[in-house]
């Protein structure tokens, strides 16, 4: 045993991909990689410390268990961490069912028989939602007598569990074997989505759900859904039925009912996943006026209505009363603190030709610029759902128009051309952002477009120093001491919660650079629906959405595509035999490959 | 009922596609087709000649028959019928239990209870293997007191039995209905294949059915099986079954037992399929080389053996050996008349290598033409499979490397540039030709590809006159009597079976386009398998295949891509229906979505 140590080390981190007996002959064009042992195995997204040494152990599914450490504040009362206990032994061992004679065998010395898992802070948040500041670091030490996880909340936890999966492999006789390992992890950034559109393509829960579990594998923790669109209007929303009855493309066989809905958030929930949905108005809402008299604008052909409708009507008092409900509904139905409220896109051909709205247009002496009547819109949908105690995140745009926006705003970057200029200049108003638009998964294009998206860096864009913290360098780098008060003119006042732009504003900070990248929080892999439903989904999110995971999880130099490739090529293996029909990344195979057509 | 016929007439066209209550609004570009009742219904391919009428017959599962007619020459006994009975029945009207009850009720007035099914040609072929002369032509009547479907053989029956399937529909109250209807089809093209890769990832037998099965739904009746290449060899041989045991990726879990190739024959001759297998030799056979010592040419770096391989070794005379009763082995498991034998993207390097090679290459006087040495191969290979009494297929290469091929060879032209010109030349040259060019479907990009491949046509070459064409041409236009010698100087003779050419001379044909465009028997839509497995195969090429589908099939003027867009659309949600996961056109819904993941 103790001679094949190596071998062992070495032959598990092939076998996920491999088979018996022969050497693997990949690639047919000279320039494709070839799948390799990677030394950091089959871990996806990488661990931001990982050692993993070559002392095997044994893991026999009829003995080993999950154990909460007796100091942990969450144990057997944790039904999500019991419930996570239960899926990755399913994952580890399969669901054969444990043999009861097994129970009483002495175990091996090199047999690994537990994992303990302590949660060390006083509030586990296993009751909770996940939420921008969760903390998600774990660490894992995998070793005799047992291995520990230790996480301050069941968040890092439930990471935890998936990595310690993902360091299991089969030795050369087919044993479950596990190497002695130490991993210190934490996300780069905090959130880390994915956005699904059930608009332009109903997607059957059982969809929704299979995606969730598939997040969790990668460590994405947002669920940004895009329910409502254009297309259809699958929400079926307590306050008015109507939206949905009339909206959907079918009222019962294409709908999400409040019972779907509330079963996302809560299989969400024990993965450690955010819903945050999107209700995208002005624009983007022709589904939306099927059910609701009045709530879009007429379009005018000359001075007679068209038949056709335009974005919501920013004009009547019965849109926002209207916006009032519905979003009321909406945060009570969501426990997430953010909700997206899109504004992107916004056609302004139907205002235009609207009489009433170009009166509306003179009286505000908006002028010709119908930018602002959307910020008009906005605005007060804006101080609508701020009433609810939500922040809320929005499309570019809506910061581009200039509109006011609370402090905690996230502005959400998906135009292709000139993100970097984007990030940089949202980041400078100071607002914190995530990036998408690199990151649109509905493109697609021949061959590995994954190490396109993996290669994408949220923060690469050049940052603008203040004028202020120039002159504090100047001043700092001729040795002279100095005093900072800029940011504190009291006197300036600006709309929302200004006191928390002065509480950010750092002295020792010199570096505009520095400080905006802080403020970018993350980023999403984008599918949208066009050509997109149930038979497709799946296979066409995973691996390639697998490389925006990496990126927002690992450290920022984790950029070797080779290595990159050999643990995805693995990683979408595991994905295959856990039941997801992940696509392939190159000629290869998988020891199981899936079952289904 | 009478009054409502217009209406049922056009709602039912809408109904595959669209729900209840309400309007479909499935595009939010504004130059995206709209989904709109096509007056073909949801046929697809389209049929050669269709009228349906505005009359409905109500179809009830419970008492509808599928009957063969007492003149038909394939009754009860011929299970090849009876199985698609079974299957159209089920597509149909689902697998639901007839009801007992049922059975003694009278049938109402307008309703249709019996297809009669007859077999014209005293051979009706029920137990033989469909192939590349195949009458597959049928003529549908749908009328009271019964429907009536005729065709010479069970091979146009089948495709009537689709047909037939296709014009079902569900009218207002949900009921299914079929109205008047009288075609008559038959194919453009004899040859209209898919080409599946079984080498770069293996796909399970499963994968296979349910692709045949839907290449029935679509009127394809060629599975052109690439079945080995360069990554793996799955195929068992009887006679090496080392091949499979050291080339395929894994010797019991990635491999076509006999029994499973039997079973893919059998289960596409029942929907009218021929199985044509490709062993592509010299290139594409490093799996080949790892079951077989001495097959592949040993590569040399300087003067020694670099441990590499090349492609097969042309120079031994063990090589023809294996090859012979390999060839042997192959024409008895496959029934159908043509073996495709490759040819294609043969890489010379290591043949330069080789100083064996370069000795040979003196001997016979090649000079550095290193194609000579190839077309040196591929002609004692084609001599060999011409002893198994197959005919070959090859592809495009071999024909331009000069290679004297047998009259009755096909030529697969698959080059992207100048496929137009290859065309040409191929059919000047006498031989058939099927064209894979336009039609290369593991190429995917962004938005409504299928449309591309809809417009592809075959025949858009410009033909060659022969001189002596041309010289007929002059004298008849003067007004000249002429008498023709030209093709049948038989003191010229060539290699094979010459007396083809000279037969197929035609005195009255002075148009060489013409001639040549006849030599086109069809096409095939190829998924390579580089990025494809059972994760993504099948929504990956349906309904994409579907437009080759309907430009090998239909009419050559059937170009309305507009119409085309409405009736695939809903042909796509006939697939989904029938559990075959083809992926949607572009936003919208099928009232019966893909249940899997």
């Amino acid at each position: 045993m103790i001679a094949s140590l190596k071998l062992a080390a070495l032959g598990l981190l092939l076998c996920v991909c491999s088979g018996l007996q022969h050497n693997l002959v990949l690639e047919d064009e000279e320039d494709q990689p070839v799948v390799q042992a990677s030394k950091s195995g089959s871990l996806w997204p990488l661990p931001q410390k990982v050692l993993i040494s070559q002392v095997p152990f044994k893991l026999i599914g009829s003995s080993f268990r999950f154990v909460d450490a007796k100091d942990s504040s969450a144990g057997a009362s944790c039904s999500l961490l019991q419930d996570a206990y239960r899926r990755y032994y399913e994952y580890m061992f399969g669901s054969s069912k444990r043999q009861g004679q097994a129970r009483s065998r002495k175990p091996g010395r090199s047999e690994l028989t537990e994992l303990q898992v302590r949660i060390t802070s006083p509030d586990s948040d296993c009751d909770g939602y996940p939420g921008i500041t969760s903390d998600e670091s774990y660490e894992l030490s995998v070793d005799q007598p047992f291995a520990i996880l230790k996480a301050p909340t069941v968040w890092g936890a439930l990471h935890g569990l998936e990595t310690f999966s993902q360091l299991l492999y089969e030795d050369e006789y087919g044993a479950k074997s596990i190497n002695s390992t130490a991993i210190s992890d934490f996300p780069r950034f905090a959130h880390r989505g994915i956005l699904l559109d059930s608009s332009r393509h109903f997607l059957p829960v059982k969809v929704i759900l299979a995606n969730l579990e598939t997040m969790a594998m990668n460590k994405f923790n947002v669920f940004h859904w895009h329910i409502v669109d254009d297309p259809s209007f699958p929400y079926l929303s307590r306050t008015f039925p109507q939206l949905s009855q009339k909206g959907a493309y079918h009222p019962y066989t294409h709908v999400y009912t409040p019972a779907d809905v509330k079963m996302v958030i809560e299989f969400a929930r024990l993965r450690g996943i955010r819903v945050v949905p999107e209700f995208d108005t002005p624009g983007h809402t022709q589904s939306w006026g099927k059910g609701q008299a009045d709530l879009l604008t007429p379009c005018y052909s000359g001075s007679e209505p068209s038949g056709a409708f335009g974005p919501v009507n920013p004009i009547l008092n019965t849109t926002y009363d209207f916006m009032k409900q519905f979003f009321a509904e909406i945060s009570s139905v969501f426990p997430d603190a953010y909700v997206h409220l899109g504004g992107d896109e916004v056609d302004f051909s139907c205002w235009k030709s609207n009489p009433d709205i170009t009166k509306f247009m003179a009286q505000q002496g908006f002028g010709q610029d119908y930018s602002k009547l959307e910020s008009f819109y906005i605005q007060k949908l804006l101080d609508i759902v701020a009433s609810t105690k939500k922040g809320y995140m929005i499309w570019q745009e809506v910061f581009d128009n200039g509109v006011k926006l609370g402090p905690d705003t996230v502005v959400h970057v998906w135009i292709g051309s000139g993100s970097n200029e984007e990030m940089s200049k949202v980041t400078s108003a100071g607002y914190q952002t995530i990036l998408s638009a690199p990151w649109y998964l509905d493109y697609i294009s021949y061959a590995q477009d994954w190490q396109k998206y993996y290669k994408a860096e949220p923060l690469n864009f050049n940052g603008t120093q203040k004028q202020y913290q120039e002159e504090m360098a100047n001043i700092t780098s001729s040795g002279y001491q100095t005093l900072l008060s800029t940011p504190w003119y009291l006197n300036r006042i600006s709309y929302g919660q200004d006191w928390m732009v002065a509480y950010k504003a750092d002295p020792q900070d010199f570096k505009g650079t520095e400080a905006q990248k802080k403020l970018v929080i993350g980023g999403e892999a984008c599918l949208w629906g066009e050509y997109v439903d149930a038979t497709n989904l799946t296979p066409r999110l995973w691996p390639r959405a697998s490389a925006v995971a990496e990126r927002l999880w690992s450290a920022k130099n984790v950029t070797d595509i080779n290595d990159a490739f050999n643990r995805l090529s693995m990683h979408r293996c595991r994905m295959v035999e856990r039941g997801i029909p992940a696509e392939p990344l190159f000629s290869s195979y998988c020891r199981h490959e899936y079952r289904g057509i």
